[in-house]
Parts: C-alpha cells; sequence; structure tokens
C-alpha cells in the first residue's frame, strides 16, 4: 500500500466534546492532506489523573468558558452539538472499551470504529442519550450500521479481559506521550514527530507537515475562510 | 472619530508568552480588521488564583507540551522566544505596574504602552534578561522610544497607590469576565460580545466578527497560508 509518510494518530474518548471537533476535521482532511489517520479509543478518566491534571470543568470559570467556546465552534465546524444536562457525567467506560472490542475485531480498516464512534458521540453531546447501558451501544452499534449479531459479539467482547487491558494499554501509550486530555494528537512526518494538544491546532499542524489548512470545512469553503 | 463598532480589548501580562503571540497578531490585524484594539495590562496570579485556576507550569506533562507548543508557534507565528532557564519565574508585578502607569499617564493612543510591552516580552521570553529591577524597566523604557524622564516620572508613579490600585482593578475586571488566564480577549461587536481565551482563536474570532482570517501574517501571507 502507498504511504505519503504522514501517520496521524487520535488519541479520544466521546467523553470530550473538542475530541469529536478534532475526529470530523481530521476525516475530512484525510485524503486532502493524505494521511494515515489511525483512531486510538483511549479513556479520559486515566490520561487526566494519570498525568496528574484535573478536569477542566472542575473549574466553573473554565466551565462557563468551555460552553460559551464549544457553542461557537460547533456552529463553525459544522459539528451541531448541545450541552448536556450535566457536563461533568463522564461514564465512558462500557463504551470506549465497546468502540475497543470493535477495533480489535475490525483488523482491515477503520470505517466500523469512525462510525460507531460518530454515533456516541451523537448520542452524548447531540441528542443526549444514554451511552453507558449495553441497550444504548446496541442502538448505537446498529444505527452506524452493525448487524445485530455483531454487535452481540462486540458487546460481549468489551467484557473480555482482553479488552479492558487493550483500553488500558492504549490509554498508557498516551501517557507516554505525555498526555494530559484530549484530544490528543501524535503527528509523525519522515522522521519529525510533533504532539497537538485540542482542537485548535490543525493550522499550525499543516505548518508541520507542509500541507495547507483550509478551515474546518476543506471541501465547502465558508464565506469567511 | 470614526468607529467600526468592532472593539477587542485584549487582557495580558508579560509573564505570559501566549499572551505576545495574541499581542503582535492583534496588533498586525488592527488595521486588517478596523478593530479598536484596547491594551488591558493586568496581573497574572490575580486571576490565575482568583479563578481558583493552577499554573499549567505546574503540571509536567503541560510544562513539556507548551514547550513543544511554543516552539513551533512561535516559528509560525513569526514572533522569536526561547525558554527562559525558569518556566515558573513570573515576578512581573513591578513590571506590570510600570506598564500600568505608562497606560494612565498615555491618555491619548497607546503607542508607548505598545512599545514598553514588547520590549518588556523580548526581555522576558527572546533575551531573557530581568524585569524585576528599576533598572531593568529604565532600560527597556528607553528602548522603547521614552526619554530619561518619562521613565524616571513612569517608574515614581509605578509605584504609587492610585496605579497599584488600577492594576488590581483592570485584574479585577478580567476576573468579572470570568477569565481564568491569558491572554483573554473580550470582543465586542456591535450588540454582541464574546470572550476568547489563548492565542489560538483567531480564526473563530474572525468568523464571530464577520472578517477574514489569513493566518498570523496577514500582510505576508505564508506558503502555507
Amino acid at each position: 500500500m502507498f504511504s505519503s509518510g504522514k501517520v496521524v494518530q487520535l488519541f479520544y474518548d466521546v467523553a470530550s466534546p473538542y475530541s469529536w471537533l478534532a475526529f470530523e476535521v481530521l476525516c475530512r482532511y484525510r485524503n486532502v492532506w493524505n494521511i494515515d489517520l489511525k483512531f486510538k479509543p483511549a479513556f479520559l478518566p486515566g490520561v487526566i489523573y494519570g498525568s496528574g491534571n484535573q478536569p477542566a470543568v472542575m473549574n466553573p470559570s473554565k466551565l462557563t468558558y468551555i460552553v460559551s467556546d464549544l457553542t461557537l465552534l460547533s456552529e463553525y465546524f459544522g459539528v451541531p452539538m448541545f450541552r448536556p444536562s450535566d457536563l461533568s457525567e463522564k461514564d465512558t467506560l462500557s463504551a470506549m472499551r465497546f468502540v475497543t472490542a470493535l477495533a480489535e475485531k475490525e483488523k482491515e480498516g477503520d470505517m466500523l470504529v469512525e462510525r460507531v464512534s460518530r454515533e456516541l458521540w451523537k448520542r452524548k453531546w447531540r441528542t443526549h442519550q444514554d451511552i453507558t447501558q449495553p441497550a444504548s451501544l446496541t442502538e448505537a452499534g446498529l444505527k452506524a450500521g452493525l448487524s445485530a449479531n455483531v454487535v452481540k459479539e462486540i458487546l460481549s467482547l468489551s467484557k473480555s479481559q482482553p479488552i479492558k487491558d487493550k483500553l488500558k494499554s492504549v490509554t498508557q501509550e498516551a501517557l507516554e506521550y505525555k498526555c494530559f486530555g484530549f484530544p490528543f494528537i501524535v503527528c509523525q512526518v519522515n522522521e519529525k514527530a510533533k504532539v497537538f494538544f485540542g482542537s485548535d491546532r490543525f493550522e499550525l499542524m499543516a505548518y508541520f507537515m507542509g500541507e495547507k489548512w483550509m478551515g474546518p470545512h476543506p471541501n465547502k469553503p465558508t464565506a469567511h475562510m
């Protein structure tokens, strides 16, 4: 397979709305920048506490800012989202094990990981539906195009020790890159590597890779870009 | 005086390298976007502790990231800076009182506040010279084009109670906008107002104002923009 020499790893958790923005932008730019985009489903509390960080939403001023920031960003990025009633409710362990199991199962490509992750973000940040219960994960899986049998298999697999260990090891991998929150993006271009935190470093990432940033809609430039 | 209806207030402290990036970008865009740019010299520890935040540099992973991030950002923004030996050394109280005194003295315009702030950032983040002692502030003032007499007057004024109170009140003003760090930018367009934190929201700010973001060099687009 042809390789452009540009590998971009996205460490994320569906608990993180900024990760959703980064995920959509990277999916849109995958072919534009010709990057080998690798999804790295991981567990946000693992990197927050593992790095000695504090959740931003615990600070009232930051929480106020994040709500205002996300409102404008989601409009500008074209990723509609709305604030769930409780922004600090972040129980995504089952959901991220579900995505991890799917990633392990889907050896060829990552189309299903992409679709299921998007459905989970939609439930959590747009329609405010549960993502902690098996029935909720089943619904998300079916909506993403998995068959009922595959959903059942992935659900069962997601509770196995190897999958629990896999999620831990990907989270640990992020910590080894000195990650302290998501989205965390590891960008490798030939011999060079650089990490980027947040959904606001794409212009800088493009500069690093020698590519062009055309705003959040590369295939549909807005009037303001 | 003609007003475009776009008022942009930049709350900053020369302790903050990200504030320097924001300051230079806003100075470059002042005429491009036709904004009424208002410098608001304030005191970083006042907003960090006043908002219950924690300095990012106290977290080892964040510190590693900030150094890497600033290295690439300063290159991309064309604002050369180098990491001082001790990034957590942030005693800028005298320096910010000096800038505040100058702002109070300079009723017409803010050219001197701009020049002196830039000299202080250069000393702290480029040449790693002291900015705590009167002799250092004098040097920065002279380099910025102040006369020896004016420097002397501003130094004396900077130690007065009204100036100490003024710096406190501008810092308090930032806290009232729910500020938790610098740069903190309050953007008012006619009836609408929005706050932006950091030096990575200019594209979003342009979208908010109905203006165009052309990268960090609006008058000299780079090959990658």
